[in-house]
C-alpha cells in the first residue's frame, strides 16, 4: 500500500462513516409520529432542550475564542521571536478546530435524540423488538457520527500539514495537540451544564411532584415534568456526545505523538495505526448494531450484549489485520508475506497484538465489573436494599461502603492492563516498544467505542420515550414496552459509564507520556517537594472539582423546587388537572441556573493545571496530572458506582422486594437513589472529562511549562 | 553541654512526666464517687470496657509475635549470612518494644477515662468549672503516660545501643525504625476495633432506641446503652491514644533518620533534637493544662482555647531555645554566645526556628479550618442544616459537597507548610537543609500534641460523664453541666481529628525522605510503569480499606440491633421499667462482632504495601506510600469533616433552628449524623493510622524491599 492511500484512508473512511449515518437517519425520520399528543410533549421537549443547547454553546463559544486567543498571545509572548506567534496559531487554531467539531458532536446527539425519542415512543405500539431497534439505530446515528467527526477532524488536520503546509509526517502529531485540549475544553463544559440541568431539574421535579405533591413521576402535573425530560437529552446525550468524543480525539492524538517515537522503524505506519484502527472498528460498530434484535420474548439487555460480543469479535479480527499489516517489524514484500510473518515471535506485530487484545478484555471485564456492582441480581445492590430496612441512614452507608469497594476490582483491572500491555510492548523488542504497547490497548479498548455509545444513547432515548407515553396518556400496553426499554437503558447507562472510566485510566498512562515526550522530561519524582505538591494539589483539585458539582445540582435545584412550588400556590388549577402548568418557565428557570452553576467549577478545572504549571514548572504539573488522574478515576469509580447501585437498590425494592413500593425500606431506598443522581449523572461523568481536560490541556501547553 | 547529659535529657525528662501524671491521677483519684446509682453504671461501663480492651490486647499480642517472628526470619533468610539475622532481631526486637509500650498506653486512657467518667459526672454537682477541670485533667493524666512513655522507649533503646551495645550515634536510628512499626500495627488493631465497637454500639443503640422505641440517648431502657458508653472508652480513649503515640513515635524516628544526615555539622544535636524537643514540649503541655480554667459565666470552649494559645505561646519559646542551642551552625563556646549567633542570617538556627514556627501555625490554621467547616457558627454547617428542610437527600448531599470543599483548604495549608518549610530550610545552606527543614516542620506541629490530646481525651470522658448522669437520674441541673461540657467535648474532638489529618500529612514527607534514605533510592520516578501501578493501588487501597471499615460498622450494628430487638421482645418489663435489661450481653456481643470485624481491614492494610513491595520493589512500594498518603489525607479530611458537619448541624437544629427537634428537618439532620458516625469516628482515624501504618511498615521493612 503506498504511503498516500494509507494517509487517506482514515478521512475517507470517516466520511463514508458520516454519510452512512445519514440512512440510519432517514430510516429514522420515516418512522411515523404517533398521535397528536405525543408530538405536543416531544415539541415541548425539543424545545426546551434547543433552547438549552443554544444559550450554553453561546456561552462556550465565548469561553472557547477567549481561551484560544489567550493560546496564541501567550505562545506567542513566551516562545523565541517568530517561533512563539506560529506555534500559538497551530495550537489555537487546531483548539478551535477541536472545540468546533465537538459542538457539532453535541448539537448533534441533542437533535437526533429529541426526534428519536418520539419515533421510539411512537414504535412502543408495535412492541418491544420495534422500539429496541428504533431507540438503539437512533443511538446509533450519534455515535456514528461523533466517531467519525473526531477521526475525520485529525485526519483533515493531518492531511492539512502534510500536503498544504509540506511538514514532514513525524512532526505533525505535535502541531495537533491543540485539538484535543479544544474537545475537552468544550466536553468539560458541556458535561458540566447538561449534568448539571439534568440532575438538577430530577431531583427538583422529584422533590416537589413525588415527596411534597405525591404525584407519580412524569405526572404531566408537574410543572418540572418537562425540564426533568429536556435533562435527560442535554445531560445524557449532548454531554457524554462531547465527552466521548474528546476521549476518541484525545487518545488518537497521543498514540500518534508516541507513534513519533516508532517513526524510524515503522515510518507513517505507526502514526497512523490509531487513525486506521479506529476507521475499521467504526465498520465493526456498524455491523455490530445491525445484529441487535430481541428474539420472542427475551429481554433487551440480552439481545444488546449479543450485539456488543459480536462487536468485540469483529474489533478483534480489525485489530489483527491492523497489527499484522502495519505493526509488523520484519519488513516483508507482499501482503500474504506479511500475514505469514504475523506468527514468528521474532516480529513485533503479535505482541502489539496481545497488547490490543488486552485492551479489548479490559473493556470486557469492566462491563462486567459494573454490572456485578450495579445490577439487581448480585450481592452488592441487595446488600443496600437489605440496609435499606433499617432506615435512611443506613441505605447511606451501605451505598457508600460499596461504591467505595467498587473501587479495588475497577483499579486492579487497571493495572494489570497496563502491566500485560506493557510487557506486551517490551516484547516486541522495539525501543519504546513498552509505552507503544499500552497505546494499543488503549486503542483497542476503545476501538469499539462507537457499539458503547450507541448502547449509551439508547439510555436517555428510551427514558424519554417513556416520559413521553405517560404524559400523553398513552395506553398501558406501550409504558409496558417503554419501562422495559427504560431499565435496559439504565444498565446500559451504568455499563457506559463503568467503560468510560476504564479508557479514561488506560488512556491516561498514554497521554502522560505524550505530555512528558512534549515537556521534554524523562522522570516524574515524587521524592521532590515540588513534585510532590503538585501531586497534592492534584488529588485535592479532584475533590473540590466534585465539591463544586454536586453543590451546583443542589443549588440549581432548589430554584426550581421554588419555581414549582410557585406554580402550585398561584394556580391552584394545576392539582386538579384542570389548567396546564407552565412547562416552559420551569425549563427556563432550569436553564439559567445551570448554565451559572457550571461556570464555577469550570474555572476550577482549567485554572489549577495552568497555576502548578505555570509556579511549579513541567514536573510538578506530570505530578499534578498524574495523582489527579488516579484520584479521579478512583473516585469516580466510586461516584458512579454507588449511584448506579442505589438506583437499583430502589428498583429492587420496587419490583416486590422487602415491602415494596411505599414501605419504610422504600423511602430509605429513594433516599439513596437521590443522593446517587448528582453522583452518577453529574459528578462521575464530569470528572471524567476532568481527568482528560488535565491531560489535553498540559499536553497543549507543556511548552508553556517546560 | 556535653553529649552524654544531651543523651541523657529527654529520657530524664519523660521519666519525670511519667512520675508527675501520678500528681494529677491522685488528685482524680481522690475526688468523690458520687452516688451509688453513678457508681453502679460507671462499674458497668469499666467492666464492659476491660473486657473488650482484655480480648482485644490478647488478638493483638498474637497476631504482634507472628508478625514479629515473620520479621526475624524474613530479614533472616534473606539478608546476608549472619547481618540478616542479626538486623532480623533488632527490628523484630523493637517492634515487639513499640508494640508494647503502645498497649500500655492504651489501657492506661482506658483505665484512666473509665475511672474518671464518674469523677466528673460527681464532680458535676458543683458547678462547671470543677467538672471541666476534672475531665481535662484526666485527660491530661493520659496524654502525658502516652507521650512519655512514647519519649522513654525510644530514649531508652537510644540509650541501649548507645552504651549496652556500643552503637555509633549516627547508626542507631536506623536500628529502632521497628518501633515505630509496632506503634503502628498496635494502633491500627487498637483504632479499627475500638472505631468499629464505638460506632457499631452508637448506631445500634440509636437505630432501635430512638427511631423503633421512641426513647430517647442514654435511655437506661436501652439494652445497648452501656455498650454505647463502653464504646467511648474503648474507641475514643484507647484507640486515639495508640494512635497519638504511634504518631509521636513514627515522628520522632522519621526525624532522627534524617537527622544523620547533619550529623556531620551537628553531631549528636541533629539526632536527638526531636527528642528533646518534644521533652520540653511536655513540659509545656503541663504548665498550658493548669491554665485552662473558666471564668464565671464563660463558655467551657473559651478557657480551652485560652489553655491552648498559651501552650502554643510556650512551645514557640521552646522552639526557640532549642534551634539556638542545638540547630546553630556558627560553633559558639558558651551558651550566651550561641543565643546571641541565633540573630546571625549566616546561622542556620533562625531558619530552622521559622520552619519549626511554619508547623506551629499549621496546627493552628488546622485548628480554626476544622472549626469553620464544623462549627455551628459558619457557613458549612448552616447549608447542611438548610438543605435537611427539604429531606434526608439533600441533607446527605449537602454534607457530601461540604466535606469534599473542606479538602481545599486543608490540603493547600500542608503544601504551603511543606513548601515554606523546606525552603527555610534550604535557606540555612547545609546540605539536606531542606528536607531537615520540613522535619523540624513537623516536630513543631507534633510539639504540643500533649494539650492537643488532653484536650481530645475530654470529649469522651465528658460524654460518658453524662451518659451516667442520665442513667442515673442524678438532678436536672447536673445534666445541663454535662450537656455543656458535652458540647464542648465534641468541639474538641473535632479539632483533634484536624490536627491528626494534618500533622499526618506534614510527618508523610518527613517518612517518605526517610524510607528513601532505607531504601538507598533517590528518585520515586511515577513515568514508570511499575511505579505508577504502585500509586495507582495505594489509592485504591486506601477507599477499600474504608469501604472495609464503614461496612465493618454497619455488619457490626445490626448483630447489636438484633440483640436489642430479642431482649424487648424475650423481656417485656424492659420497656415499662419494672425489669432491668441485660447490659452485659449486648456489650458481650458487641465486643464480640468488633473482635471480628476488625481481622479483614487490618489484613489488608499491612499485606498490601508488602505484596507491592515484594513484587514491584522499592521505588514502587514508594509511590504506593506517597500516593496512598496522599488520598488518604484527602480522604480522611473529607470524612472527618463531612462527620463532623453533620453532627452539628444537627445540633443546630436542635437548638431551635428550622423548626427544632422532631421536625422534620430534624429527622434529616439525625439521618447526616447517622451517617457521619462511622465517617468521623471508625474510617477517618483509621486512615490516619493506617497512612502511618503505611510509612513505618515500609521503613521498617525497606531493606527486603531493595
Amino acid at each position: 500500500m503506498g504511503s498516500f492511500s494509507l494517509e487517506i484512508l482514515a478521512p475517507v473512511i470517516a466520511a463514508l462513516g458520516l454519510l452512512y449515518s445519514l440512512v440510519f437517519w432517514r430510516a429514522v425520520k420515516a418512522a411515523p409520529d404517533g398521535t397528536p399528543a405525543m408530538q405536543k410533549v416531544a415539541h415541548a421537549i425539543s424545545i426546551g432542550a434547543r433552547a438549552f443547547i443554544r444559550r450554553q454553546y453561546k456561552t462556550i463559544a465565548i469561553l472557547t475564542v477567549v481561551v484560544a486567543l489567550a493560546l496564541v498571545v501567550a505562545y506567542g509572548l513566551t516562545g523565541a521571536p517568530g517561533e512563539g506567534w506560529k506555534k500559538g496559531f497551530e495550537v489555537g487554531g487546531s483548539f478551535l478546530l477541536g472545540s468546533l467539531l465537538s459542538g457539532i458532536a453535541g448539537v448533534v446527539s441533542m437533535v437526533v435524540a429529541t426526534k428519536s425519542n418520539l419515533k421510539t415512543a411512537s414504535a412502543s405500539k408495535n412492541g418491544l423488538n420495534a422500539a429496541l431497534t428504533m431507540a438503539l439505530r437512533s443511538g446509533t446515528v450519534s455515535a456514528i457520527v461523533i466517531t467519525s467527526l473526531s477521526l475525520l477532524g485529525i485526519s483533515s488536520l493531518y492531511l492539512f500539514y502534510r500536503f498544504a503546509l509540506n511538514v514532514p509526517a513525524a512532526m505533525i502529531p505535535a502541531l495537533i495537540i491543540g485539538y484535543g485540549f479544544g474537545a475537552s475544553f468544550v466536553a468539560l463544559f458541556a458535561q458540566l451544564g447538561g449534568g448539571i440541568y439534568t440532575k438538577a431539574a430530577d431531583v427538583g421535579a422529584d422533590l416537589v411532584g413525588k415527596i411534597e405533591a405525591g404525584i407519580p413521576e412524569d405526572d404531566p402535573r408537574n410543572p418540572a415534568v418537562v425540564a426533568d425530560l429536556v435533562g435527560d437529552n442535554v445531560g445524557d446525550c449532548a454531554g457524554r456526545g462531547a465527552d466521548l468524543f474528546e476521549s476518541i480525539s484525545a487518545e488518537n492524538i497521543g498514540a500518534m505523538v508516541l507513534g513519533v517515537a516508532l517513526f524510524p522503524r515503522f515510518g507513517l505506519k505507526g502514526i497512523l495505526f490509531p487513525l486506521i484502527l479506529r476507521a475499521f472498528g467504526l465498520v465493526a460498530t456498524i455491523i455490530g448494531v445491525y445484529t441487535v434484535k430481541a428474539k420472542q420474548g427475551e429481554a433487551p439487555m440480552k439481545a444488546m450484549v449479543r450485539g456488543y460480543w459480536i462487536t468485540t469479535g469483529l474489533t478483534t479480527f480489525v485489530l489483527f489485520v491492523c497489527s499484522a499489516l502495519m505493526l509488523g517489524s520484519i519488513p516483508s514484500a507482499t501482503v500474504g508475506d506479511l500475514f505469514l510473518s504475523f506468527f514468528s515471535l521474532q516480529n513485533s506485530a503479535p505482541w502489539f497484538f496481545f497488547a490490543g487484545v488486552t485492551g479489548i478484555l479490559t473493556s470486557v471485564a469492566f462491563v462486567y465489573i459494573t454490572d456485578y456492582y450495579t445490577g439487581k441480581d448480585f450481592r452488592p445492590v441487595q446488600a443496600i436494599a437489605n440496609a435499606s430496612t433499617t432506615g435512611h441512614a443506613t441505605n447511606i452507608i451501605s451505598g457508600t461502603a460499596i461504591g467505595m469497594e467498587s473501587t479495588g476490582l475497577s483499579v486492579l483491572t487497571v493495572c494489570a492492563a497496563l502491566f500485560a500491555s506493557y510487557w506486551f510492548g517490551t516484547q516486541s523488542g522495539l525501543p519504546a516498544g513498552g509505552l507503544y504497547g499500552t497505546a494499543v490497548a488503549t486503542m483497542g479498548m476503545l476501538a469499539m467505542v462507537g457499539f458503547v455509545l450507541a448502547m449509551d444513547m439508547f439510555g436517555p432515548i428510551t427514558d424519554n420515550a417513556g416520559g413521553i407515553v405517560e404524559m400523553s396518556k398513552a395506553p398501558e400496553d406501550m409504558r409496558l414496552v417503554t419501562d422495559e426499554l427504560d431499565a435496559t437503558g439504565n444498565t446500559t447507562k451504568a455499563l457506559t459509564k463503568g467503560y468510560a472510566v476504564g479508557s479514561a485510566a488506560l488512556a491516561a498512562f498514554l497521554l502522560f507520556s505524550a505530555f512528558l515526550e512534549e515537556a521534554k522530561i524523562s522522570v516524574v519524582d515524587l521524592a521532590k517537594v515540588p513534585v510532590f505538591v503538585g501531586a497534592f494539589l492534584g488529588a485535592m483539585v479532584v475533590f473540590f472539582f466534585t465539591s463544586l458539582t454536586i453543590r451546583a445540582v443542589g443549588k440549581a435545584a432548589s430554584v426550581i423546587v421554588e419555581e414549582v412550588r410557585k406554580q402550585f400556590r398561584e394556580n391552584k388549577g394545576i392539582m386538579d388537572g384542570t389548567s396546564e402548568p407552565d412547562y416552559a418557565a420551569a425549563v427556563d428557570i432550569a436553564t439559567k441556573s445551570a448554565l451559572k452553576e457550571m461556570i464555577l467549577p469550570g474555572i476550577v478545572a482549567v485554572a489549577a493545571p495552568i497555576i502548578v504549571g505555570v509556579v511549579f514548572r513541567a514536573e510538578a504539573v506530570a505530578g499534578f496530572l498524574m495523582v489527579g488522574t488516579i484520584t479521579g478515576v478512583v473516585l469516580a469509580a466510586y461516584l458512579n458506582n454507588a449511584g448506579g447501585a442505589w438506583d437499583n437498590a430502589k428498583k429492587f425494592i420496587e419490583t416486590g422486594h422487602l415491602g415494596g413500593k411505599k414501605s419504610p425500606a422504600h423511602q430509605a431506598a429513594v433516599t439513596g437513589d437521590t443522593v446517587g443522581d448528582p453522583f452518577k449523572d453529574t459528578a462521575g461523568p464530569s470528572l471524567h472529562v476532568l481527568i482528560k481536560l488535565f491531560s489535553t490541556l498540559t499536553l497543549a501547553l507543556a511548552a508553556l511549562f517546560i
